[in-house]
């Protein structure tokens, strides 16, 4: 090393140089902070940087999932979406939105990798199903090392609340979000066993006038906040009114259902 | 305390006011011992007894997955299933000798927690889908406390491995057990925007087939033994032969499948 600071700078590798970082989509579970893997809390130990979306003005539930395993002082990169992503999502405008959002996104991860920095984007649940983490992985997968951490999704952890056995042997299970026409929810509904009806929110309504068309409203149980200290568990007939959060799920036992 | 030890022991409570255990239902994950829960952890170090299905003769995926959690020199209690799971369960005393096998097992469970044990039944994944400790949990639950703790699944261990985004926004996922008659496998393939099937084993011939007839064979993916050491993953369309073990998946994704 030379005393001057510009040689010096001169000597060091070009930036092109640095190798880059790894990026990993981490599932932090469905909630209670127990849920989280041993990996996803490696991960976390070792991420420089840690990425997760959230609705501006809210918090977000993964990276309060997450909380406790977030080395002090760690980088945090808030992605904060322009617009709600509950309302139809027909529109192109709204399209259009989501879509320069999610690249915005990727190009800001993909900044902290080419510095060499290990990121680390946090998923609900789990990253590949229903995530938004999905967005970044396909922008970047191919550019950078991706590796994703599987988590308990959130279906996973209302169904052990409500300690509810919902697939058995040759059971059929489908996963629906309450977003689909009340026709199309009770054709789906009537023909399998077991199902997972997903953002309820205020479909709640809808849904349960399709259940009652498939025949299958006896048996449907909602869970409202499924692995949060707050979570409550209902048979969906007994739940007055149609009121219900976002992350809220009716469930459609397949077994028990037919014992 | 006197000296004499009978009446000693006549002055101690009778046995069947001793508190019963807690019975908990532990989802270890798909086979990665990292994707294990901090949950799942603190309940296997606080068990005084283990136990776990197999099939006699061969080891315990579900304890493998959790062997470095078990506490050294706990007590374990096999549950070794008399016959094969993986027949067509339609025969009557196939059924009679897997409900005698579920009912034993659940009086060899109750007889710990009656005397004050705490026992963790351990599956594969997570333990209210498609896993084994629903048979003892509908039989205990009523007489014990019982609580599940959620777990990674199988399925989304094998699409973290793959990098592939099932399911997105509104899309309809179904789960369907490769042991379905053919034309029920196409029928449904057909009708849903991202599928897993399960329990390959001996039917992929029929599996490849069902997904050509319904238009779906070249997005999918199949995905061997996924979260262990030998995973290995391959477009179906790719992988020669139709030998498969009986846990290998078939991913068919639905929101990258219509980018």
């Amino acid at each position: 090393m030379t005393r001057d600071g510009t040689e010096a700078a001169e000597q060091r590798p070009a930036q092109t140089a640095t190798a880059p970082g790894r990026l990993y989509g981490v599932g932090v579970g469905p909630g209670d902070p127990e849920l989280i893997t041993l990996k996803a809390v490696r991960v976390l130990a070792g991420a420089d940087v840690v990425g997760w979306f959230a609705k501006a003005g809210n918090g977000s539930n993964a990276r309060a999932a997450a909380a406790a395993h977030l080395r002090p002082g760690v980088e945090e990169l808030p992605l904060l979406y322009p617009v709600t992503t509950e309302i139809a999502t027909a529109d192109a405008a709204y399209r259009d939105a989501i879509d320069r959002f999610y690249d915005a996104s990727a190009a800001a991860v993909a900044g902290h990798l080419a510095a060499g920095r290990t990121v680390a984007v946090l998923s609900e649940g789990d990253p590949l199903f229903y995530g938004s983490y999905m967005h970044i992985h396909v922008r970047l997968a191919d550019r950078f090392e991706a590796e994703v951490v599987a988590g308990v999704t959130a279906m996973s952890g209302c169904w052990s609340l409500a300690g509810l056995p919902v697939t058995q042997g040759d059971d059929v299970l489908t996963v629906l979000p309450g977003t689909l026409a009340e026709a199309e929810l009770a054709r789906r509904l009537a023909g399998t066993d077991a199902a997972v009806v997903m953002k309820i929110g205020r479909n709640l309504a809808k849904v349960r006038r399709a259940l009652a068309a498939a025949g299958r409203l006896a048996d449907a149980v909602y869970v409202e906040r499924g692995t949060t200290t707050a979570g409550a568990v209902h048979r969906l007939a007994d739940k007055p009114g149609d009121d219900a959060p976002y992350f809220s799920l009716v469930l459609v036992p397949g077994w028990r259902g037919r014992r």
